[in-house]
């Protein structure tokens, strides 16, 4: 939202209830719009998540794996085209508000693991939504090259207050320290050299996987 | 489904609740899955149906005009991106199911006032879904370059009881015979020379316009 309303867009949130244990991703989300004098929506698809079952995101009997993202386990955060179904919704939204584009915060450090991260995906979601509608939407992909630590610079530099962001996949009060997420939340911002001003439950000390 | 039948297919069944007032269409599948011993799931997407409010499918104050479809007030059933969104959705239960591919009913018909419902919209949606994933889905559409009346012959060769199907926009117990959809399946029979056994409530007269 940041980087949008510095390129000086009028700018609507919309959220997605997929059935994610850390819903309260969603109220950061509105929040954050709140703050910045935002309209926030909701999407509900929680009973899709159901659907798509089999992630540790959305199954209270699957475990969140620690650890690094680049580990093999972290697959077990995938819901299934998520992403996409996410996309879909938000280009509908824009096609009856009659908006430009579609903004998607994917960045370059997730592909190995999430393939609907990568710039070909997101590619060929753009020309779907164009083709969509004759009200044409097209998708606007920021960060799509950037990594993770480059976006904690650009917030930065946008004065975003990285106390009120959300990172982790674990549905607890603060972050938990010990997932994925987590773990690339605290390697962005050492990298950024960027003060991390997050409270984690754990701390535990990591190596980059080869 | 008959037609993956046909083609020799293991079949799943999904249906949408986008919030639609001819909710009937959700039972006829059903029912159909049931007698072809097909699994069926409904995805819940009543609440986002609101969020792309404002076409007569989903709003109850705005009517479904009456008349053929060609006409320009057919553009009030446009549900915005209504029909990606069900792709995604079925693509993300196809990629869970480990699944070869996603079926889709478009048909030449729908084009002037569907853009969704065109090939190079299908050929778009085909490759977003084979990148979404790494277990890679396919966009099948056996009748995206038919007719309505030469899917209503084909159906006839499979055997299909018309009278177990579902066209209808209005909320009702029968087929209206006034929304553009009856009087879509209407002229398919007629073109088909396929007897209708359908029971529509009106049958007015009309001529299909330039």
């Amino acid at each position: 939202m940041h980087q949008l309303m510095a390129d000086g867009d009028q700018v609507l949130a919309l959220s997605v209830d997929y059935g994610q244990r850390h819903r309260v991703e969603l109220q950061y989300a509105q929040r954050s719009a709140e703050r910045l004098g935002v309209q926030w929506r909701l999407a509900d698809l929680s009973s899709v998540g159901q659907l798509l079952g089999g992630s540790s995101l959305t199954s209270p009997e699957i475990a969140v794996p620690h650890g690094h993202y680049a580990q093999q386990s972290m697959k077990q955060t995938v819901v299934a085209n998520r992403n996409m179904i996410m996309l879909s919704v938000a280009a509908g939204w824009a096609i009856s508000q009659r908006a430009d584009r579609v903004a998607y915060a994917a960045h370059t450090g997730d592909h190995a693991i999430y393939p609907d991260c990568r710039p070909e995906f997101a590619e060929a979601v753009d020309r779907a939504i164009r083709l969509a509608d004759w009200h044409e939407v097209y998708l606007y992909c920021p960060f799509v090259r950037l990594t993770k630590s480059q976006i904690v610079a650009r917030g930065a530099e946008l004065g975003v207050d990285f106390v009120r962001t959300w990172s982790c996949y674990e549905g607890g009060v603060i972050h938990c320290g010990r997932c994925g997420t987590c773990f690339e939340r605290r390697e962005a911002f050492l990298e950024a050299g960027v003060a991390d001003p997050t409270e984690y439950e754990a701390t535990p000390m990591y190596q980059r996987p080869e």
